[in-house]
């Protein structure tokens, strides 16, 4: 095991363990290469049996079910205690893009269903604004029958480039989400405010929600290079970052 | 024909020739009792080949073949030059609500596409305030997953009741719209501020749009009880209703 790996694994280790209350009765997993991890160290818990696990898409599901974990629904269990996942981008202020692996809509309603989000991931994905790192742009779900007029839309709002996302060599034509619909991946360079850009896009007809996740997530656990563990801490405000960034012991 | 019956047909004759451009390229036509007047007078026009018809469902796409018009799709066309649909109620703002056929989506697709949007409708559809006459609640289309934590939201947010929408005795369980999402009900009342209310429930985690149609109306034809045909037109402020209510000669 390389050492970023070891250290994905500590980060996702020590997420669990520092924020899974013991008496939670409903826990939502993610996906991502960390969140592997996570649902790994859930599955090693004395009182796994104890608590529902809600997924945010099918992998995530698979995911719960190879670590003997209680499968549940949303629709059942609307109020989950915590939720742990994975993300494509981080600023200081844990404003995160999410939805490369088109999970985006069902991570946020995971995510918004929670009363804590904790995101594991690795230091790659830190940035100090949203875009600098992560050059595919914002995924964006659509109700398929609107793409074109969205594309239009977003390319009046700015957005340098915007791709119907293609299935690839898995599928031709567009990539159908776990929802039937399809997704965007709109350029808006780096994002100075991503509330305000994710508030903009939501209000367009057509757009059932996007990658960006503001103001929701409390603490974010990043496995460096150098095998070590970082956190970040919400409620970040302006550019001090340093002060929240806590190297872990 | 009855006298109202006779109304709507003339309010939607007058609706398509006050209204339709000489030159227009892209028609969006919607579904409705009324519409079916407005189809067939688009119809009977010597230019009928000289313009694409955009549907706003599977409802409007037979109503635009059976009325001989040529059909387009949205994904080719989505600038619309003018839009005729009808509406569930309607205030002297031109604020509707929409949604009793479970069209709403599309229907806002293609009004939110056009440069102008048309209603015509039966004198029963007049309402001081949204919500006075309407009292099935405001449609949502949501994602179908979504739909307990949504009704949650709802309820939080003051809704009175809220039903997901059944298929009754054409399909057991609840409605499956055109873009394979559920339909909540919500009952807000009296709606005091259409466009604000709108605004909230659309920023709802699951929820794809609402019935709630503000800013997006140029005139509003009704038939009435006694035959004749009255026009609402849009930027009326306050209650000054009577004013803009023109009757036709």
């Amino acid at each position: 095991m390389s050492q970023v790996e070891a250290a994905k694994k500590l980060a996702a280790y020590r997420a669990v363990d520092e924020n899974l209350p013991p008496n939670a009765k409903v826990v939502g997993i993610g996906s991502g290469s960390t969140v592997v991890y996570v649902a790994e160290r859930i599955g090693q818990l004395p009182n796994k049996d104890d608590f529902i696990c809600i997924s945010t898409g099918f992998q995530s599901k698979q995911l719960i079910i190879a670590n003997g974990l209680r499968l549940g629904q949303i629709e059942q269990h609307p109020d989950i205690d915590i939720a742990f996942d994975g993300a494509d981008e981080v600023d200081p202020q844990l404003n995160l893009i999410k939805g490369g692996g088109a999970c985006l809509f069902q991570e946020k309603l995971v995510a918004s269903a929670s009363k804590k989000l904790i995101i594991v991931a690795d230091f790659r994905k830190q940035s100090k604004h949203l875009g600098e790192h992560w050059h595919q742009g914002v995924p964006i779900e659509v109700v398929p029958i609107a793409f074109t007029k969205v594309i239009n839309e977003l390319k009046k709002m700015g957005a340098k480039n915007v791709d119907l996302r293609q299935g690839g060599k898995a599928k031709a034509g567009p990539v159908i989400t776990d929802n039937n619909n399809f997704l965007l991946d709109a350029d808006f360079g780096i994002i100075e405010n991503p509330r305000e850009l994710h508030l903009k896009l939501k209000e367009l007809v057509g757009v059932v929600d996007t990658g960006l996740f503001t103001g929701i997530t409390e603490k974010v656990y990043f496995g460096e290079e150098t095998g070590e563990v970082t956190t970040w801490k919400g409620e970040v405000i302006g550019t001090a970052s340093e002060e929240v960034i806590e190297e872990s012991k």
